[in-house]
């Protein structure tokens, strides 16, 4: 018998050792270990705290939730505590016949059940009834058959994968930058990633010429190009798109045939003037509802809720999608049986919250208005500031929860990058993280254009915190630009 | 442009096409809809419900959850309840320290917010001293670094076979009869399910010799044997392993050098004389804790606490276990960035229940014991009952929630059974549902013996709905075999 383990390098698939997936990687894994170093006073760094700029994870950061969803939740877990009369002093009246109704729409009454594989009935019905409503649809467009509940939009979306990718040969279309759920998952699955390039220069937008080469570049190579990511509002891009590229968009996968996936997670996360405008109202407006093929994904992590450790989300499928489709997502959606039922109860809560006139209506509007105000001033902020530092430029950021300014590198930056087996902007935010405390995710885990460096930051810290960020920020990325300017004196390690 | 949709059963994944998981499959689905129509009064059928015996899902059969365990819940999902003076009246002081203590572990302090990949590090060490208690080991044997907090069980099984399976080649050894969850994952990453039998006819046991015959098999099929899945307390087979065949499997996996993935949800579960012993305390006992690779998996869903909806498991990594494969699982549950946190939660309270002298501890364990006993007394009325049926035997069910008995299938309903393109046993089911409104799963869906035919129950109803099931079986039962006796009179149509 050998030394060497059975469960190996060597042994395991190569499609996951290929794998990549940034947010949660090497520089993450450092930030968390600087931080514990620090709280428990066992490290100094030229710092004194980490600053968490790399996720989109409002709660961990102070966000703090909407009380009527947490009520709710809290009464569905604990129903007894609906029979104690005292908790009528602190539980408006629409909390608890709300968690009434949510309880009784699950079979066995009881949170802890698993559902239905697709989710409880009556919360599907709801999502339809949410679609309908803000895409101004018809009542009966949207169906609870064509809905499946998720532990948040990522699942969902790995799943539609799963289906869409028959191997090698079998090409997705995604932006470049893409959130990394993408290339990873394409890549964990054995497809290929065919990217399109954003056009930084003209606000993150897309254009059709873009498409028709990419689309002819992977056809040309032998791919089978199955289907075509559209993150709108933007991740990391923050760009929201306009109805002229939705609409090429939509007649892009028509006249190539392949099936739309509209990532659409960020849509109540609008900072610019520019509305959000649903793939699902465009298709119909286009007069295409019966014939268009579409996924498309929402989340309870995103919006003015932030409830990412919930996991909760939706994912739909449009009336022309195959119900081959639906039964085979059906079926491996049942392996895992079902969501999560607290995400489930959250999704209700996020396609149906209070009402004018409700009695938590005015608490509830009152929080959602204080996030996302805050949100938008947050993200002015950041983008102004990056506008401002030499060798960096940034896109406004319209919508989702980030910035995604383009850093100059220097040359002789990019060589010491090479020496530590770097990507030149994965050097740039480590240095960042080790000078400064402040933990971004390089660009290079985004994908972009050869030769172009970016960061992805979130607006995400409270509004006292953001200050330090862009002075953080600010002082680092000035000695990095002297550093490593091309006229500067490499010698004599100029301090940070 | 043709007719004919873009997304459809051509483009589709065939692994995913030949996937089949039957515990929710047609049958189930047929009895969602006949439940449904009896509700709504649509339809009429021979039976005023549908009583299901198909899933093991506790709390949709009227299982209580155990109070402690909501409390602390609600509370987390609620902090500011804790503020409230009245709430102390019904709120034990151990709910409301737990409800701080693991708030506080989480960092933002709410339970809303993402956590690391692996999930909340104060609950991954409580499940180190779990372990570390249940099994008497030195402290500090297992470190949190081997802990993945998962939402259930299944996908982190499905985690594990994602790094396991390369190709058409990888084997992966499951008992026979087995979980679907593990057929029905092999095939879809596309490997080879390697089957052993289990010996019906002992108890369900294990022998050594049937483990070298299907290895043999296998490897002179050029099948690449990687992992080994013991399922103990068995599903659907309800036996629980003695200490030798335990150790036997250890023995083989060494000797044949391939990885254990020991599924032991249902280690609460247990109804014989027999105690459950895990494979990480044999493998101790044994001296090879630092030389044997395996993975462990628990979960919230079994045991007293039921808790299914909640998505709350766990799995532990051995200490010989590769670092790469700890570095490699991350990378993969990092794509979908963490476990639910209420399912998070759920295994803090799992794993730390309130203890001797707590506040809680009289009525928590006076719930546990409850439901403990009734299950046993369930399982002993069904096992009973079914050996007392012609043509049916049944082994004792010794822990897990199921009963897994034999079924002789009369030569004429094997034919019906072809003409209508079932399965025997598929047949069996879906006349009993159709004639006697029970939900069973047919033994066809877990593997069998070719010849042999089964079908699953569980014995979750409860006790008074329990007489209901054990009546209607046996009515629909006698009429099945003298219906399809191969010497009655096939015209006619015996009714039900």
């Amino acid at each position: 018998m050998t030394n060497q383990k059975v469960f190996s390098k060597q042994t395991i698939n190569p499609n996951v050792l290929a794998t990549n997936f940034s947010v949660r990687g090497p520089i993450v894994v450092r930030a968390d270990e600087i931080s514990r170093q620090i709280r428990s006073g066992k490290a100094s760094f030229p710092f004194e705290d980490v600053l968490f700029c790399n996720h989109g994870n409002p709660q961990e950061l102070g966000q703090k939730p909407i009380s009527f969803n947490r009520n709710v939740l809290a009464m569905c877990s604990a129903p007894s505590l609906m029979d104690f009369e005292p908790i009528h002093q602190v539980m408006p009246s629409d909390v608890i016949s709300r968690a009434k109704s949510i309880l009784a729409s699950i079979d066995g009454g009881q949170s802890g059940a698993y559902t239905h594989t697709q989710g409880v009935l009556a919360i599907r019905q709801k999502v339809c009834n949410f679609i309908e409503k803000r895409d101004k649809l018809r009542e009966g467009t949207v169906t609870s058959d064509r809905i499946f509940l998720s532990d948040g939009a990522s699942p969902a979306i790995q799943n539609c994968l799963k289906l869409l990718i028959q191997g090698e040969n079998s090409g997705i279309m995604t932006p470049i930058p893409q959130y990394p759920l993408y290339s990873g998952t394409i890549q964990t699955l054995g497809g290929k990633l065919v990217g399109y390039y954003l056009d930084e220069d003209n606000g993150w937008s897309l254009s059709v010429e873009e498409l028709e080469r990419s689309y002819k570049e992977a056809t040309d190579a032998g791919i089978d190009v199955r289907a075509f990511v559209c993150v709108n509002p933007g991740n990391p891009t923050g760009q929201v798109l306009p109805l002229e590229s939705l609409k090429a968009v939509v007649e892009f996968c028509q006249r190539r045939r392949i099936v739309l996936l509209a990532d659409e997670v960020y849509q109540e996360n609008i900072y610019g003037s520019r509305p959000f405008i649903s793939f699902t109202k465009v298709v119909q407006d286009m007069g295409l509802t019966n014939s268009f093929e579409m996924i498309s994904f929402h989340s309870c992590s995103k919006g003015y809720l932030g409830e990412c450790g919930r996991r909760g989300g939706y994912m739909h499928l449009s009336p022309a999608i195959d119900q081959v489709v639906i039964d085979e997502l059906y079926k491996i959606c049942s392996i895992l049986l079902c969501s999560n039922v607290d995400g489930q109860i959250m999704v209700d809560l996020m396609v149906d919250p209070p009402k004018r006139g409700d009695p938590s209506y005015e608490q509830f509007d009152q929080e959602r208005e204080t996030i996302l105000a805050s949100l938008k001033r947050r993200a002015q902020k950041l983008v102004k500031v990056f506008n401002q530092l030499e060798g960096m430029s940034c896109q406004e950021s319209e919508g989702a929860m980030y910035a995604y300014p383009k850093i100059t590198i220097p040359q002789r930056a990019i060589m010491e990058a090479q020496k530590r087996n770097l990507a030149p902007d994965a050097f740039y935010c480590t240095e960042l993280l080790e000078n400064a405390g402040v933990t971004l995710v390089p660009g290079s885990g985004f994908k972009q254009k050869d030769g172009t460096f970016h960061f992805r930051t979130t607006f995400l810290l409270p509004e006292d915190k953001i200050d330090s960020v862009v002075d953080r920020i600010r002082k680092f990325h000035e000695n990095f630009m002297i550093r490593y300017n091309d006229c500067s004196d490499l010698q004599g390690g100029l301090a940070f």
